[in-house]
């Protein structure tokens, strides 16, 4: 990005002059790098200004497209706030269980479907199953739902923004009709994301005005964050890169969950074993979560507690709630590429004390 | 936006550790930079991924918002394709005239009303009226129509991507229900703009999911983008820059519509009295627009022809259309901060020529 910005070049892609092919060429390099990543073809990809808006874009784009008439979206409670209330807001939502560990899986879909033809005399428009979840990292079975939903003419959407970069992803293999990723969360830029699109399926687009993007997103492009985009993506396709950053942050959450559990009331929500790497999320019994994340950030660590995109407020995690679980006193910790070993020391030696802490002041 | 990007903080601005306090205040910065250069209060300010997105919003947000239970657009031909679009996707579209300079005006705003009271039984959900139009440049008489609209209760929105920073703009003074800006038109980066509300006006949000820029655009944000557009609107709202700018400006495309007309059968389109300084569009007789294009690129010259905002094709303009101008011939030319004299040289030494070799071509 420093690189490109240094350049100066800013001209319109869509432009035919020597600049605008420029720019052109550079945008097209930048979707080859994120197609590559994703095992898919560059045109199946359309960039958008981050994962909230490839969600909103599935949404809308799979329920305006003729065919739907008032059909329902299938989507379960612990999907990202997006996944709900773009379904909330564009359709009649069907809900999809999700037991203690905030596992979706092919039965709670199927149940699913039953209750959307019972109800509304037909399938839903559209399933959404995340790849993995976003608070409490628990991998989802979306092969399998993919396989049902596609047995039964069922769209499917999932939403890979918290395991793409993370795991490795072959999403030609997967199958699923539309998925959204989302750059920051794979150490590209802010403010780009992508809706992968399945081959040969054409939907409304969600912004209209220009025939950026093959008609599917229209607007200039952000082309400086989709050169980031590009150069994540490259970096994580790299041979063996994804394993060994998954190693690597997987050895640092274990290390994190293993200190947290060293302290009395506190235990791991999620699937432990069958999560994403580097997402880890702590229920601590008997105090807020504000408290403890301030003083962890006197501490140097920076961690978050309840839903992943209420800003400007801590909110009770609907996703929590779902599990049957405490959805006031979460902590959730996430491990990146910059993490470093002393970043985790910092955690395991400031953790108990800002607990133990707390909890004297209450008694 | 290299400053920025070299401090490494990359933190979600939603959340209270001091990483993500500290890209909170840049982003709140930034906002407030793009505020005053428009004369309204930061939280009026509502950050986008362009000016596309900003205009989908505004109709989105006006027709979603209840009251307005099927109420049609009033729209006219020479606006841009994202608010032509947009309102022809959510709503019935009630044309506004244009004369043969591409000028709305009141009076043809009028009569747009009263049209829409006789064929749907009352006023108007929405009226748009451009700032400036972006293709010809001609400068609306938007006080008037926003007069005329409030008086009779309608809420009007003005798309001012063509305007904004090339023209002194106090929106407040202004009184548009909403307006809708283009941070790379002003010499920002692409890929962030904002839809500015009228003090109060509170609408549906088009992208939801979270509660960024107050709960009306969900989305991780552009905090990089913003910064950027924080800094292009900081050095414009210096004392006079804007003057200085646009009279450099207007000094440079006086200069190419000298050069342009002493060539025979070309001619300006638009009101080139009452034009933004920075734009110039020309009618070419007997040539196509794209060898003329492709013959300046080789002179070192990029401008382009058609419409401004179609991608992959030259296509007919439906700006020029409107104004019953030849939609297929024309070359829209621009100027901006980085233009220099010896740039304006180069096409008035190469035009003539580019011409007459097409011209002597076709006989």
């Amino acid at each position: 990005m420093d690189h490109w910005i240094g350049q100066g070049v800013t001209a319109d892609p869509g432009r035919v002059h020597t600049e605008g092919r420029m720019v052109r060429a550079a945008l097209e390099d930048a979707r080859d790098q994120v197609a590559a990543l994703f095992g898919v073809r560059p045109r199946q990809v359309v960039l958008t200004s981050g994962g909230t808006e490839a969600v909103n874009a599935a949404v809308w784009g799979v329920l305006a497209t003729a065919g739907h008439g008032g059909a329902p979206v299938a989507c379960s409670a612990v999907e990202h706030s997006s996944v709900r209330d773009a379904s909330a807001r564009h359709g009649t939502v069907v809900g999809i269980g999700a037991d203690h560990l905030g596992r979706i899986g092919a039965e709670a879909v199927g149940e699913a479907l039953d209750l959307s033809v019972a109800r509304h005399g037909g399938p839903p428009a559209l399933v959404h199953c995340q790849v993995a979840n976003h608070e409490v990292g628990t991998v989802q079975d979306l092969e399998d739902v993919v396989a049902l939903c596609h047995r039964r003419g069922v769209v499917v959407h999932a939403d890979a923004a918290a395991a793409a970069g993370h795991l490795p992803l072959d999403l030609e293999a997967l199958g699923a009709d539309l998925v959204s990723v989302s750059s920051h969360k794979l150490g590209g830029p802010a403010g780009i994301g992508a809706l992968v699109l399945r081959r040969g399926l054409r939907i409304e687009p969600l912004l209209v005005g220009g025939d950026q993007e093959r008609g599917r997103r229209a607007g200039f492009e952000n082309v400086t964050g989709a050169i980031g985009f590009g150069a994540a993506a490259a970096a994580l396709a790299g041979r063996g890169r994804i394993a060994a950053e998954a190693g690597a942050a997987r050895a640092r959450t274990d290390r994190l969950l293993t200190a947290a559990r060293a302290v009395d009331g506190v235990l791991p929500y999620g699937d432990v074993d069958r999560r994403v790497p580097h997402i880890l999320c702590l229920g601590i019994g008997g105090v807020e979560a504000e408290p403890v994340l301030l003083g962890l950030d006197q501490a140097g660590v920076a961690v978050h507690s309840g839903s992943s995109c209420s800003s400007e407020s801590l909110e009770p995690s609907p996703v929590l709630e779902a599990m049957g679980a405490d959805s006031e006193r979460s902590l959730r910790l996430s491990v990146g590429w910059s993490t470093t070993d002393s970043d985790v020391d910092a955690f395991v030696d400031a953790f108990p004390g800002v607990v133990a802490g707390l909890r004297d002041l209450r008694s």
